[in-house]
């Protein structure tokens, strides 16, 4: 089952150009097919084909279908990207799969990676959204510095970094973590977290989590605390 | 920190090939120089390097360390691998740093792929093994019939198929598994398994289960299974 991305399918009846040429010249869709579009807002749409024009599309409305997320509140990973990009698109693409609400890449005092390329990841995030039939597109956003990432999150109910500094301070992120709250978790570079940057964090209300006593890498980090948000939320949901 | 791989340190001083390579003509070492070597069976040793061979270095064990399991009771992953033999590598990576005693490549009716290069597994394994400090090597057995794999794990304590069948038998993973129980989970191709060997496994005592609402492929789907056995043991272990 293929669905279509039309971020802006509820304004504007042309489909984007890839997904235009997806659909005409790959897929040979002919006036008067239904197919499947997504929005990457949670929105699914049954739509009919009008014109099919290899570049631009056109489309109408034929059922909006309401797809409630499975899980609930935001779930977000900020992440220093690793030397190697295909790691990271690695990891965008099993999150989206998961089910993630946002990616930051991290600018850290000790990132290999200074710099990513944000168009490359969202479109591993497209990918990923459509092949698991989810309607929500996880928000990638630019690299941003470690001070303006701690200042723009700060009122998020839940924030978490899992440095590795084991100073007896940190619980466990599976205890730490309240199911339904809007929570971001740090994830430093292979050479951790710097001592100041722990103290920014700490200062503006991080809590200091461990994933468990496995030493993982950036991106198994990273999948392991989004995995640990949603096995904690099936478990207490199922408790409670 | 570096690791050698040597599998039958305490009865053979001679390090095998491969490794005797690394560390004499990549890492330079000379005679008397201390290494750690894994045994991959849960066994760190200290050693000191004898003869600087390439291809047969000498080592005498100077210090046996025991490195208990992060975890308890086995945990093992039978899966229909992927087409793509990439996805599989990359899951066979990503399950040894998160910790995980054995692979088994299923055999399945609608499996797309009916051979694997175990060898290609084994060393990406021995690799994830070094890079994430562990002392165990998962075992990766030889691709196995469905009927076979049945058979040969039917007095485990914990059995678990995670089939696509939304027939409202399954309960959650997350609540069926008992931490520190042997425990298998069966995951099956992009096609499902086949009633069949459902009704096979059913009949053999494995517990239905589902891994929560997302659509996952089969490697996302099989490491949240294993990231799902070592998440819910820490919070029973906490809760207990």
């Amino acid at each position: 089952m293929i669905r279509f991305y039309c971020p802006e399918i509820e304004d504007n009846p042309l489909m984007p150009e890839v997904e235009s040429g997806h659909c005409v010249r790959v897929l040979r869709h002919q006036p008067g097919d239904l197919l499947e579009v997504v929005d990457g807002k949670g929105g699914l749409f049954t739509v009919r084909l009008v014109d099919a024009h290899p570049k631009r599309a056109m489309v109408e409305i034929v059922e909006r279908h309401s797809l409630p997320p499975y899980w609930k509140g935001r779930l977000l990973l900020a992440v220093a990207p690793t030397k190697n990009m295909d790691r990271m698109e690695w990891l965008v693409e099993k999150a989206t799969e998961v089910g993630m609400d946002g990616f930051i890449p991290l600018h850290c005092r000790f990132s290999e990676r200074k710099e990513i390329k944000r168009e490359r990841l969202e479109k591993t995030a497209v990918s990923a959204m459509k092949q698991s039939l989810k309607a929500l597109l996880p928000v990638v956003e630019e690299m941003t510095p470690f001070a303006r990432f701690i200042d723009k999150y700060k009122e998020l109910p839940g924030k978490f970094i899992a440095h590795c500094v084991d100073d007896g301070q940190r619980h466990l992120l599976a205890e730490e973590y309240r199911p339904g709250e809007d929570s971001v978790i740090l994830i430093g570079p292979e050479g951790d977290f710097s001592q100041e940057e722990i103290r920014m964090a700490l200062d503006a209300g991080f809590r200091p989590v461990s994933l468990g006593d496995a030493r993982l890498r950036t991106e198994t980090a990273a999948l392991t605390a989004l995995q640990t948000f949603h096995i904690a939320a099936q478990l207490k949901a199922t408790a409670g």
